[in-house]
């Protein structure tokens, strides 16, 4: 008999969960890619079926007695920090009494049909009607988790992501960031002001933009026998470690868009590819977390594939695919990836930009989940915080402030932070690569990529979620998340 | 309380399995039309997983008291309908002990592992070796199945497909046929002597076959909004009924072949996409049987697609696509369509000598499970017979004879009837709605085929499987399977 009997049915447990969601994964990826519109609706009730049936699995009363025995069993270190992660997945599914979880749902469904219909027409009052309600829930919940893990009520909902994450902590980050962030995007406007790029001259055929995608991913690594590029409405990564479905969408007008979109895709891919094999099923064989997963996708985008030595490299495939222009020429290439321009829309903006749209989200929700500011206060302290952080003046305008985004229409707290936290763990890591290998800038540009690639394996993904983010972190870079790091990197690009 | 409490349980249990089967089913397609080739063992393993659900769901221990319990109830005649599908069911999953199932999985995986390298090889001694151990499966099987239905042991494994069908009929259906057919395949032969049909001249680029496809996919009534068309190596209609996904394959130097290919499939999805709407998800609204289905492939592919009126409609569809050719003019697309021309491979027969295929493999393997001949047996008797059928000589020739189906080798009997079943069923459809609409075959060169498909929606697709297939047949047609209608459009057709 194994000395482990318990672990060892607990880990066949959380197999199972795995083949189940293995099934629903892809099914959800077809939802996105394939499924003609009539199948909505059979679909929408089997994979609630599947909901209901992983989270029977998962709030099975001998779970928690279970969990308790195992951890007298003795058990390796990495069988430890699986048992580790199994509590955290059963605390997150146990929780909440699923009469509240209905009503969030129901809630969010309505607040969020409503609202793609309110933002177009910029009806503020029309989704506070059905943002309040949901926002209560949404501070239901955060009280109920903060009881049960002592955090505060915001950090608790955050902790569902980013596992160990503080509001003390992203204030520190963010606060340091806030300091020298305007005067940067001011600094290198500036510079960039004499310089415009010269525009690409349209139309990009699409089975043209989709052969160069898949051959930048087959440059970046992604393994097209364990996965596939697919086109959706909304891009996403899915599908399972064993068989990566990303997606990307093509518009015939631009194709950079969805060529650095697709590399985006493509570091959460090759991340959820190399998750550690051995134990993949387990707990501990999952991404870290969201932002160390986004700190994957915007390697890839922002530290490689913004990298001048890599945009060399890509020039040509681009000029190769829709033929010659002035605007393929590498360097104008990396002026258009590097162009700064404040806007009002966080999807749409560049890398150095985009952590002040975050900031403003963080500074907005925290104290509305922490109930020191109601909804009604969102639009003055919106308006305030676009002049401050970007200089722009969004008074009235809604429609592009408050409410582009599908986070809070949906009830989702706490997400917001991980995007720009990914960007700078990202920052950090090429750091740390550039520590191990001074010659990094000179590999890259010589296209051996696989420097990059190894570095990331051996550091992050196949770490899977051995270690807490911090523990992760400090193995991989010496130190925790530093934001300096984010600081030093958009100098350098930007004003070096 | 509903008056019917226990069939309500037993409707929400086979709703929950219909939940699941949609997954099962997606994820099934997705392995044929999509996964990479990496993805397998994952896959496989979620398969099983949800194959085992369903085992556990379907051989609850609480089933049969509630199928017993329900009868007691005062049921609608749909309802009762339903209960007794719910019945064959249960029946069916419970009626095999799991280390039987098991064994039989293994033999079945190694003797078709092995057949797959030993039919191009030739090897009968070699594929032997594996077959007798399966066989001897499938006799215990059926010996099991029939001591608990009290059918022969044949006939239980033909039962699983064709439920009511017994040897006794297809004897006499299969009897008739082999008395006329001989002589009717000579006369056709005879007569198409003289008149050879032009050969298309390819390539026929992928794009334009598939764009074909799918325009005469629209006009066959297809459901676009409800399904899909895509490509795998091997064609098959699978999906669910509410999103019915439709795979065929294309080839360079032949369209004809996806073409009719796409044609016999789209029958199989318009049945799918016809079944009783209101009762979806219950046994009752599952299409009828395996004849049945091969009824409705075989309404489209031959009484329809080879209708001298629907090829009239569908050669300037196809000259439009590839050009205009001789081959493509509406009497040569006719005669290509309609080629008789004996020959070793059952899946490559054209519509007059394909029962001969049939009725060969069923006077093999009835005997053969019924242990009245063994597996040494069945090369002296594959040649007598392809002699006596078709005029054939394949003595020493096992790769084109025996080892050229995948049925045996992978473990499965009583199935071939089927498809034979299947045309004549078509052909008897076809009577009857004659009967009801004299002016059938010019509303179809008129292009009205909604007075085919909306006589095949009311009489078979809407029923489901509300009837016993005989039962099914007397109201369609006012007679049980009659093989005459059968021999009637070969001669109209071939003859006429």
């Amino acid at each position: 008999m194994s000395p482990t009997p318990t672990y060892d049915q607990l880990a066949a447990t959380w197999t199972r969960m795995h083949h189940f969601g293995h099934l629903q994964s892809i099914a959800g990826w077809d939802q996105a890619a394939n499924m003609p519109p009539r199948g909505n609706e059979a679909r929408a009730a089997a994979m609630a079926e599947m909901a209901a049936l992983l989270h029977r699995m998962s709030t099975a009363p001998e779970l928690p007695g279970q969990l308790g025995q195992a951890a007298q069993e003795p058990l390796s270190a990495l069988q430890r920090a699986n048992l580790r992660e199994m509590r955290r997945q059963w605390q997150a599914a146990n929780a909440l009494p699923s009469s509240l979880v209905e009503r969030q749902q129901i809630a969010g469904a309505r607040c969020e049909h409503a609202w793609r219909t309110q933002r177009p027409a910029n009806d503020w009052a029309g989704f506070l009607e059905n943002f309040r309600p949901l926002l209560a829930l949404a501070r239901e919940e955060a009280a109920l988790l903060a009881a049960q893990t002592g955090l505060s009520k915001y950090d608790a909902l955050m902790d569902r992501f980013e596992p160990g994450m503080t509001s003390a902590q992203v204030d520190r980050v963010f606060g340091e960031v806030r300091r020298w962030l305007p005067d940067l995007i001011r600094q290198v406007r500036e510079r960039q002001a004499g310089r415009p790029p010269i525009e690409p001259v349209g139309p990009f055929p699409l089975p043209q933009q989709r052969a160069l995608c898949e051959q930048v991913m087959r440059l970046l690594g992604f393994d097209f026998e364990a996965g596939r590029l697919d086109v959706s409405t909304h891009p996403f990564c899915g599908g399972v470690p064993e068989d990566v479905r990303m997606t990307t969408r093509f518009r015939e007008d631009d194709f950079l868009g969805s060529l650095m979109g697709t590399v985006h895709e493509t570091g959460h891919g090759r991340y959820e590819q190399n998750l550690p094999r051995e134990v993949l099923g387990q707990p501990v064989a999952h991404a870290r977390s969201m932002a160390l997963h986004e700190s994957q996708s915007l390697s890839f985008e922002m530290q490689l594939g913004s990298h001048p030595g890599f945009v060399a490299r890509l020039a040509p495939l681009v000029a190769q695919a829709f033929g010659a222009q002035p605007a393929f020429e590498p360097a104008n290439l990396q002026r258009l990836l590097t162009r700064v321009k404040p806007g009002l829309i966080r999807v749409d903006a560049d890398e150095v930009t985009y952590p002040a749209h975050v900031i403003l989200r963080y500074e907005i929700e925290r104290p509305l989940i922490e109930g020191e500011i109601e909804p009604e206060d969102i639009p003055a302290l919106w308006d305030a915080k676009m002049q401050e952080l970007l200089g722009l003046d969004t008074r009235g305008n809604f429609k592009d402030g408050a409410l582009q985004d599908v986070h809070w229409p949906s009830g989702l707290f706490g997400y917001f932070p991980c995007y720009s936290l990914g960007a700078m763990y990202a920052a950090q890591w090429f750091a740390a690569m550039r520590r191990a290998m001074p010659d990094l800038d000179a590999r890259i540009a010589a296209g051996e990529l696989e420097a990059v690639f190894g570095w990331l394996r051996e550091h992050i993904w196949l770490q899977g979620s051995r270690w807490t983010t911090d523990e992760l972190a400090l193995r991989a870079s010496g130190e925790v998340l530093n934001p300096a790091h984010f600081k030093a990197h958009l100098e350098a690009r930007y004003l070096g």
